[in-house]
């Protein structure tokens, strides 16, 4: 809501380097690029904790819990990317469906269970017992493939 | 460390996918997607916080808070992304010096003075003291700048 205020005031204000790169109304090709990075964070992030879950690479709950703090912050901040406009009708190097932005609520619906899961996610990592991670771990992927499935080209 | 370790774990194994998109041994390209990702996500909650300091837009104390955590949770994560093999030998589309891999010590002192400065900046942002986040907001820069000017090509 802050950030909502923010870009109001940058708006209003004409503040042109403000749509350059911040969460307030950016250029569509700038939010493309800040939600392509913030997944990209994610899945540097949540691909080892699979891993470790599938018993490829040894089980560190330090590492678990580090990587799951990550998915989290992302999962606060993915929203931010998508502003009106920034659909496939205005630029071409996107994945996004227009349906995000025509079906707004079932979306943001999407984006809430996912920031939901990953927070307990870091809650469950923080106690370090593997089948609880791999459980919480399988919930917040889901998030990650209902929403893709919904809203993002194959 | 542990991601050090889940990377070594990940060569022995020789687990594909995690060359794709993981802290541990990654693709030159996939670290420099990743590395970039890390610095937009920096960008975009760090130039808010510039603006209110310029007193170009309202100064929002909760705002700053949020921006800062995201920009000292970057910090911690940035130098995963600049592993060995990864420089502009390797990669067109990078503008990371060679000097970062020949003088690796260097690099990783000006890293650690960024995420300390930015730890700071997250302290002085609870405390809502435009001031002080000011003066703090002014060192975390510099820490940006020193490293730019060394380690990144103009």
């Amino acid at each position: 809501m802050n950030t909502l205020c923010i870009g109001l005031a940058g708006s209003i204000l004409g503040l042109g380097f403000l749509t350059v790169a911040s969460a307030a109304d950016p250029k569509p090709e700038d939010a493309v690029r800040y939600r392509q990075s913030v997944y990209t964070v994610i899945g540097w992030n949540f691909k080892p904790i699979g891993a470790m879950m599938k018993g490829e690479i040894p089980f560190d709950a330090a590492a678990v819990a580090r990587h799951a703090q990550y998915v989290e912050m992302m999962s606060k901040t993915a929203i931010e990317g998508f502003p009106k406009g920034s659909g496939p009708d205005a630029v071409k190097n996107t994945e996004a469906k227009p349906e995000i932005w025509t079906d707004w609520n079932q979306f943001e619906t999407k984006m809430t269970d996912f920031q939901q899961e990953a927070a307990k996610l870091v809650e469950v990592a923080k106690g370090g017992d593997q089948g609880a991670i791999k459980a919480q771990f399988g919930k917040t992927a889901e998030t990650c493939k209902a929403c893709h499935k919904e809203f993002r080209k194959d």
